[in-house]
C-alpha cells in the first residue's frame, strides 16, 4: 500500500488524520480548515445566502486544460455565480478508491488549492472516505459553495422575456470534447483544451455594468441545447438562435463532425449563458469582452413568444431547425 | 434498463430531469429545491455561519435502524450540532451507480425526505451523477449542512480543561456493530440496531441548560477512542475514563467480544460527547436525560492535566489501561 490510498485512510484513525494533514491541509489550508473541528465557523454573511452543490466524477482525472481538482472548484463556483451571487466559502468531500496513487491525490489537491486561492474562495471544511477497489473511480469530489447575493440582483431561470437577447461568454463545447478526446479508447490527438474556469469575477463585472440581467446559467452537462431548453421551459418562452453567431472553435467543430456530435450538446465548464433585455445587451457584451474570460463573448439569439417553448436555430443556409433537448446522451463521467 | 438507473439519468438531459422530478423532488421537495435553479437562494442568516460536510458510502445501503438516506441527513446535521450551531439548510449530491434499482433509490430518497422533515431542515439544492457499473457502490451521498451559531456559544475541540467532566449522550457502538452484523458475509443474527439520529434538538436543549459547554463532538468513525484522543490532542490535556460508567448495550458488548472488537472503537451515528466544567455537569446531564435521545446519558470520566495527552481507562477491576487511537481499523463503508 506504500504510496497508495488504502482503507485505513478512511477509517477515522491516525492514518486518516495524517492524510488530511499532509495532503489536504497542505494544499487547501486556511484557518477555518486547519482548526480541525466537525465543521467550520465563519463570520455572519451580510445578505441573502446562496448554496450550490455538485459532485465531480470526471474521467480521466487529468485532462488537457485541467483535472478533477480545479474542475470541482470551478464547477461549484460557477453555479453560485449563475445565481448572481458572490461565492464566499467551499466545502469539499472526497471519495477515494483504494489503490489511488498518493502522488495523483497530491496533484489533485494542489490543483484544487490553486484554483481556490485564485478564486479567493477557501475550502473551509472537508471529508474523506475510502471505498474498496472496484467501488469507486479513483476519486470523486463533491464541492458545495456558499455565497451571498446582494439586494437588487434578481437573476432567475423564469425571467426570460420575449425580445430579450441571448449571450454566451465564449466558444462552446471545449470541455466535453477535451474529455472525449482524452479518453484513450478514442486515440484522437487534437489541440482541444477544456475551458474550465471560475466565472464569478466575470459575472460580478457583468452585473456591475448590467444589474438588470434576467437569467444566468452555465451550460454544463447537456450543453447549450439543454440549458436553453430548460430556461425556455422555466420562463414559458421560445428562442431563436443564429447558427453563424454561436462561437465554436474550429478544432471542436471538426472533432464533433468526426464523432457525429453536435457542439450544442457538449458540456462547457467555463462559459455562462446570459439573457438580458435588448436595451442592456450592448452594455452587457461590452463588460464581458473587457474581461479575460469573456473576450470571445457573443450575441447568439433572441427570446421569442412561443407557447410550445421551442428553441429554434436559424441555420447558416437560411433554414430553421429545432434545437432538441436530448433525453440524455450517455457520456458518463464528463464532469 | 427499465426500473434501473442508467447512464442517461446523469447526462443532463430530459431523463435526468425526469428522475429529479419524479424521485428527488417528490421525496425532498420544498420551494427552494423546486425552483430548479443552479443553486438555492435563501434569506439572510442572522449570526455566525457554520458549514459541515460528509460523504456517505455505507454498505449495505439498508441496515437495521436506518439506511444511507436518513444517515446522510443525520450525519451532517450532527456535525453542525457539534459546532454548537442550529442547522438551517442541507444540500445533497448523489453519485448513482448504473444498474441501481429505482425502487431502492426511491426508498432512500423517501427516507432522506422523512429525516429532513423530522429535523426541520430542508434539502434546498442537489446534484445527480451516474457512474458506470463497477465504478460506484450503488449510491454515494454527500450532504453539506449550513447553520447558524448564536453569540456566546464557544464550543471548540481545544477547550477541554483539567477538571472538566466527560459525558456521552447514550450507549456507544450500536451503529458500527449494526453495519458489521448486517453484512451478509458475517451471517450474525443480533438485535443490534443503528443509533442513527439527528441530535441538534438535544444539543439545543443542552446549550440552553448549560451554555458554557466546552467541547461537543459526535463519535463517528474511530468511535469514542478516536474522538477522545483527538480532543485530548487539540486541547493539550489527558483524560481518565471509568470503564464501568461507559454505557454499552449487552448485545453490542457480546458481538464485540465475539468479533474481537472494542466497543470504544465502534462508530456511533446518534451520540454526542460533551466536555463541560464540573460545576455545570449536573445541569448538563439533567438536560440530556430529559430529552428522548439522551435518556441514557452518562458521566464517563474526567479531563486531567497530562503533557502526553493520554486517554486512560480505569477498568472494572481497578487497573488502568491506555485507550489507543487506532491507526485506522479498516472497516470500509461503515458510514
Ligand atoms: N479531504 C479533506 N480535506 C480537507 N479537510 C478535511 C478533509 N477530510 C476531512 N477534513 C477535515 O478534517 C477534520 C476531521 O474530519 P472528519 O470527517 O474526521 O470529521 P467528522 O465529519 O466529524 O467525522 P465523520 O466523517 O466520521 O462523521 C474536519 O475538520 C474536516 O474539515
Ligand atoms: N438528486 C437531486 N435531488 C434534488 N434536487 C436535485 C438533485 N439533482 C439535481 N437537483 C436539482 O436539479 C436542478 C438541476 O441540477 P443540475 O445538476 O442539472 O444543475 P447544474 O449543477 O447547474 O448542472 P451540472 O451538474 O451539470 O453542473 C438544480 O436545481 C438542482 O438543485
Ligand atoms: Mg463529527
Ligand atoms: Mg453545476
Ligand atoms: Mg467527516
Ligand atoms: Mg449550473
Ligand atoms: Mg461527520
Ligand atoms: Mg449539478
Amino acid at each position: 500500500s506504500h504510496g497508495h490510498v488504502d482503507l485505513t485512510h478512511g477509517a477515522g484513525g491516525r492514518a486518516m488524520m495524517a492524510l488530511i494533514h499532509h495532503v489536504f491541509r497542505q494544499a487547501l489550508g486556511n484557518p477555518a480548515l486547519d482548526a480541525g473541528h466537525d465543521g467550520a465557523v465563519l463570520p455572519a454573511v451580510p445578505g441573502r445566502l446562496v448554496i450550490a452543490t455538485d459532485a465531480h466524477v470526471v474521467a480521466p482525472l487529468f485532462f488537457p486544460g485541467g483535472d478533477i481538482g480545479c474542475l470541482a472548484v470551478h464547477g461549484t463556483l460557477n453555479d453560485v455565480a449563475a445565481m448572481g451571487a458572490q461565492p464566499l466559502y467551499l466545502s469539499a468531500s472526497f471519495i477515494l478508491e483504494e489503490g489511488l496513487a498518493l502522488a495523483d491525490l497530491q496533484r489533485i489537491a494542489a490543483s484544487m488549492g490553486r484554483a481556490a486561492r485564485e478564486a479567493g474562495v477557501p475550502v473551509v471544511t472537508g471529508d474523506t472516505k475510502v471505498v474498496p477497489r472496484g467501488q469507486g473511480g479513483g476519486v470523486y469530489i463533491t464541492t458545495t459553495g456558499v455565497g451571498v447575493r446582494r439586494e437588487g440582483v434578481e437573476v432567475d431561470g423564469a425571467r426570460a422575456r420575449p425580445g430579450d437577447h441571448i449571450l454566451v461568454t465564449g466558444p462552446i463545447g471545449d470541455h466535453g470534447l477535451a474529455i472525449l478526446c482524452a479518453r484513450e479508447a478514442l486515440g484522437l490527438a487534437t489541440p482541444i483544451v477544456s475551458d474550465t474556469a471560475a466565472l464569478h469575477g466575470l459575472v460580478a463585472d457583468l452585473l456591475h455594468a448590467a444589474p438588470e440581467v434576467h437569467v444566468l446559467r452555465d451550460p454544463t452537462r447537456g450543453g447549450l441545447s439543454a440549458t436553453l431548453n430548460e430556461i425556455a421551459h422555466q420562463s414559458g418562452v421560445g428562442m431563436v438562435l443564429q447558427e453563424a453567431a454561436i462561437p465554436v472553435r474550429p478544432a471542436v467543430a471538426a472533432a464533433c463532425e468526426l464523432l457525429g456530435l453536435d457542439p450544442l450538446d457538449m458540456a462547457c465548464e467555463g462559459r455562462m449563458v446570459i439573457i438580458v433585455a435588448a436595451a442592456a445587451a450592448g452594455r452587457a457584451l461590452q463588460a464581458l469582452r473587457a474581461h479575460p474570460l469573456g473576450r470571445e463573448a457573443a450575441l447568439i439569439g433572441e427570446v421569442v413568444a412561443d407557447g410550445r417553448h421551442f428553441v429554434q436555430m436559424q441555420t447558416r443556409f437560411g433554414g430553421r431547425r429545432l434545437v432538441h433537448w436530448l433525453a440524455g446522451d450517455p457520456l458518463p463521467r464528463i464532469c
